[in-house]
């Protein structure tokens, strides 16, 4: 097995919202994946991606995006929950790709305002994760009154998230190797 | 019962996508809710909608969208399939209002290339419909292998789908007399 | 519209698991019910209900549930999450009637031992209670830590609960009449 | 890699209903699965398992069932589409157990009497399966129309499936060996 080679887990912010919290989460997590070694990672945010909004999917690919999709071995989403469901911004970004998450790991870390933790966001991802290829692990991040859990300049307030995120990223990190083993040796 | 008011449903065309074939359903249901007495509508294209992508939900309202989804009684989505989920610019477009939906009816119109009638995306909507406040309706449309189904300047080919719009918005426009007579006559 | 006699909105409690706590959260809810004015019910527990193992659906109707589904104006489901989805004996009660439920409202109350309050199981729920042509309405009851909010007996340690019930069945009972007076006076 | 050693690979037909067509699809999988090179299979069906409906979960675990599941390597669900959910007794029957699955890979074969292929309760059963550490692979099975896939006597008459499995375990037996690998030689 390359176990060498560092895995390449980039972290997507799934909301351009003004005001998001959620981007305290995308930055605390990001960090957790910056601190394990033999991994690298990029933060992706969806309000900086270019996409076109006069189109949609593989035809309105961003290289840059798409290049890093491409070599990810695994992907982290931090996504709020709107209305129990995806922001728009995030699907249209992940839509743009489609072989290239193929056989790959992804987490999802729920983020909300109120008390259940992004928990109906996650659930409304799994068919649109599942089709694109990945294999979403069975654990999850959940951000619940994300307000009380980082301070206005992003501090985590709630140090549990700490051991959640060392779990959580344990996995996430199992079944990217996995999947690379497998890519790399199993012929299908 | 305020029977000669006209019910108003709207009907949103969910993609931007070049080349879409979903404009073609979203053209022939349009005329079909034209056709009936005592209905008015509109079509809205997610195209034409003027959302920023640098913010989302109720921040960013668009002025005539929201009257229209506050005037209206209840609402036909026309939607491709994305990946098992809905286009990421139809949520952005309906994610701007909230109050507006309350207590109004919903009916979904899914799009496929292949053969499964955009049931995928239908199911995927429906926790997010609830949450704005829509009631789904229990009768779809559904548009199995769309390049079959619509000649390609968007003339209908399969004319049972005139007899399934009938049965679609009877269902509807009962769910939006009814839904408007609670909103006129029973107390909360 | 018929507002002298009572809606009726019988309770399911839908786990047979020895040692439930939902049965507490069922009696709770139930008894919110039963203090409504014009409104009778009755509780159904699917640990009780005849069902053989041996077949499925219409064909293995029990008279006395379907006698009660087709009186209902409104059904309370009150479920445990099993592994984010409906416990199997939920579904196999659930399926045996079809249109006894027609235009009729349903409230769900999600159960559950951690901080969720059983938001998966109502996710998992909406498209099967949609398909049985019953209307989910937007409030829900959620259980959290379910074993803090009743102690052993079933007594209510939560008092919370109390004000969201009243929400929850206010807005079931608005849905109820509303349905009703659609039933009995809206030509589909 | 133990190559050598052969997969395990049962397939659970979901319904007890009389007069199930999923049978003859559970019979055509099963046939398919032990037709594969290193590969063992077994079939297990809902009707025959002697679960209690007085409880629920690990609580009421059968030993062979549960014997099979541990030894399993991938499990192929053959399950008709019940109002756009899953049959009560196949999650009466997967709620047995938990630590069995883990880290396994499951595929789905939708059954439905109409036109979409059971595409509804695949979706259905996502989030169950992911909370039980399964991992779906991405390729389903579509039984539509069943009883034009299937003469009364079981016989394949739609010889278009053929092919269709041949994809649907080639991934399923990838996804079987690359997560065997795993758990046998990546440390969580």
């Amino acid at each position: 097995m390359s176990a060498e080679r560092p895995l390449f887990i980039p972290v997507i912010l799934g909301t351009p919202r003004q005001g998001r919290m959620s981007e305290h989460a995308a930055r605390f997590v990001f960090g957790e994946v910056e601190k394990r070694e033999g991994v690298e990672t990029e933060l992706f945010d969806v309000r900086e991606l270019p996409f076109t909004t006069q189109g949609e999917g593989e035809a309105i690919k961003d290289e840059t995006f798409s290049r890093a999709m491409s070599r990810a071995d695994a992907v982290v989403l931090v996504t709020p929950e709107y209305n129990h469901g995806y922001p728009g911004m995030l699907k249209h970004a992940l839509d743009t790709n489609l072989k290239e998450y193929v056989h790959k790991a992804v987490g999802v870390c729920g983020v909300s305002a109120g008390g259940f933790g992004g928990t109906r966001v996650i659930e409304n991802l799994l068919p649109v994760l599942r089709e694109l290829g990945l294999v979403t692990i069975f654990w999850d991040m959940n951000f619940s009154s994300v307000h009380k859990a980082f301070d206005g300049a992003g501090a985590l307030l709630d140090q549990s998230h700490v051991r959640r995120a060392e779990k959580f990223l344990s996995e996430l990190v199992w079944m990217a190797k996995v999947l690379r083993y497998g890519r790399e040796n199993v012929k299908l």
